[in-house]
């Protein structure tokens, strides 16, 4: 057997409606916010994200060589692609570009569990405002979307990276030794950072006055006692959002996502119901576009792991399941297949979801198979029947049988199913 | 600027909204027709397509080794990925499998009008079945499918490997020199087809009827008088597809698709609206399960060219115009920034879809902003008219405004939507 290639999935029809009803859900939020669906291809030349993210990133993408020598790679996240996308074609457009896609990317790494080399993203993005109302509106939308899939222990962690650059500046650490400072902060290395600090001559009462403010968590209240713009702003972002509705925010002031891109608000989502993977999602207000050779532009964005999305909506009983059809034909003898399908044309045109028989086969076994199918109804072509201008009309979840005359097969199925 | 890879595309929104349209359309048919919706990797080992087309396809695929040694190809089209996924998980489910995916597939060659590097499918496939039903159900979605599309001159051309195949068998040729026939009758070299089967020691008059028969085009009529059991099937799918509503059914015996794992019947569908681009289908049944290690099993299936029934639909003007949002709403200072953001939960609560200002412009830059996102109306709060608990609610396309009370803000708006 030819296997399919390690860490990817494929996906059953069950799979498959319930990644559609998960689809159908972000589609549906997104365009209530306002936002536009756009799409990017998979392949990028990998410069893009060797701009973005330093050339570590070449170590877990799938990149290669095409026939020309140009570095290819399969696009590990979206939100580069989108800027590439905006600052290459999308300048023209009117201000704020509100933009989202749900797309796959691709990531070299060991599988492990919930990890997969080909994954999913939803990725929401506000391109050109730079006002603390763009990452209100990104957080209203988290929430919501939290909210509308049954999260209710969603714990939104947010934080500003001014802040604690603000504290660096006063306490005399240049800014371009900053960077690792956030670093180590990030990856929640504290021990480290005050080393680091002090290293770089920051004062034992700065240091620790700093990895106090990292640790402070909660709700708007934490903000009071620090000074400074980005304090401000994050505040009136908070504000804002929970004028708009947002019930689930909260702050955690060492989260600080550690990208030298990034440039105000940064946050991160978990659903503590979803255990060790809980990070539903990350986000930020960043500047990229000049990077990639455009016109300044300030945007924010986040982007959720559709796989985890699925995962919530599995845990809070979200998903129906896979719909089935509404009307299985079955001809008990050859001599009536041409009968079948003609009844089944006339069935889909009025637009009621049909299959007929394909495999000749007894007639418990084909209705087996209608029942395995989800199907509503059956419908029997009996010779003797056939003959009288008569067919059997089998309603599959009491398994009561009526007889019908042939030409009234359409009326009495519409009035059955009450139709569409 | 870094660029996009060349042969690939960027998709706006309102290419967005277009293809969603068609992928719409594309999942409510197959629904009606019982089909399922499945997803395979994008991702695949090479060996996948050369054992299904030979080593020649790694020439026309984007193949690469990864970090392990193994060659990975993005996949060029769904059938192999499909079978692929059936021998290795599917077996168990209940026959027929009706399937079907939408997804993108890529190619490596030179970018030309119309062929991008990576292009998508509408891919749909029968597993299981070796009845005319089958192949009849088949040709219905598809007929079914062009007329739901507006194609009104769409040419099908129908054929049946058996058919050549036989006459070959009777007129003495062996079964292995039969392949290379069938490829030059696929692409129409006729001449060189007749010197080959001269060669292989065909008769002149044998010749002669075989080269007749592949010029073979029109309704049923022109299986008369060819003898044996694949026009007497062929015969058979033509008329239990007509029974079931096809009116668009054409035979052209020249057919012959010049792979070896079609077994019977071929077709291809071509729609003369769209000039030089105008082929949007093919299929046929045929056997791959063995091939990928697998028990025997009979398929038959079809492929769109996703991006050819785009352009059809534009042609036929069945797209509709990218939805615009129902509200847009605006504060004219900053003061009345949180009351804007409280008013936008409130209206997206009850499922109008809004925006807000993220800008802080102007009031006629706003509105300008507004009418090119398609905002329905917009909702302008004034200090003057906030002080008396009123906001203006102005109507975009015909520019008249009301002040209406700010408690009463939803139920206006609803009942002037006539809400979903």
């Amino acid at each position: 057997m030819i296997q399919r290639v390690r860490g990817t999935r494929d996906f059953t029809p069950q799979d498959m409606s319930r990644r559609r009803q998960l689809e159908d859900l972000l589609r549906r939020i997104s365009r209530d916010y306002g936002y536009r669906e756009i799409q990017t291809p998979v392949l990028e030349n990998a410069e893009l994200f060797v701009t973005k993210s330093g050339p570590g990133v070449l170590n877990e993408m799938y990149s290669f060589e095409d026939k020309g020598g140009r570095a290819i790679a399969l696009r590990p996240e979206l939100t580069a692609p989108i800027i590439r996308f905006y600052v290459n074609d999308l300048t023209n457009l009117p201000m704020p570009l509100k933009l989202f896609c749900i797309s796959s990317c691709f990531r070299y790494e060991e599988p492990q569990s919930g990890r997969y080399r080909e994954f999913y993203q939803y990725d929401v993005e506000i391109i050109g405002s730079e006002k603390a109302e763009a990452d209100a509106e990104l957080l209203l939308l988290a929430d919501d979307l939290c909210r509308r899939l049954g999260l209710n222990e969603v714990e939104f962690r947010i934080g500003h990276v001014g802040i604690i650059r603000g504290l660096l500046d006063a306490a005399g650490m240049p800014q371009d030794r900053q960077s690792e400072l956030l670093r180590l902060v990030d990856k929640k290395k504290l021990d480290e950072a005050r080393a680091y600090m002090l290293s770089e001559g920051v004062s034992e009462a700065d240091a620790g006055d700093i990895l106090a403010t990292c640790q402070k968590k909660g709700d708007r209240e934490v903000l009071k006692g620090l000074k400074g713009e980005a304090s401000e702003y994050l505040e009136r972002v908070i504000r804002l959002a929970e004028k708009g509705g947002a019930s689930n925010l909260s702050l955690d002031l060492g989260v600080v996502r550690g990208l030298d891109y990034y440039t105000g608000l940064v946050f991160e989502i978990d659903a503590p119901e979803l255990g060790a993977e809980k990070q539903i999602c990350g986000g930020g207000s960043y500047a990229l576009a000049e990077l990639f050779g455009g016109q300044p532009v300030q945007s924010t964005g986040m982007a959720f792991g559709f796989d985890r999305l699925i995962l919530a909506m599995e845990k809070t009983g979200q998903l129906a399941p896979e719909e089935g059809i509404e009307l299985f034909i079955l001809a008990v003898t050859p001599a009536q297949s041409e009968e079948m399908v003609r009844l089944a044309g006339g069935a889909r045109k009025a637009g009621i979801s049909t299959e007929f028989d394909l495999m000749g086969r007894s007639m418990s076994k084909s209705l087996k198979y209608a029942s395995s199918r989800g199907a509503r109804y059956a419908l029997i072509l009996g010779e003797r029947e056939m003959a009288a201008g008569k067919v059997l009309l089998r309603d599959m979840d009491n398994g009561e049988q009526s007889e019908i005359g042939i030409g009234s097969v359409v009326d009495e199925l519409r009035q059955r199913l009450a139709v569409r």
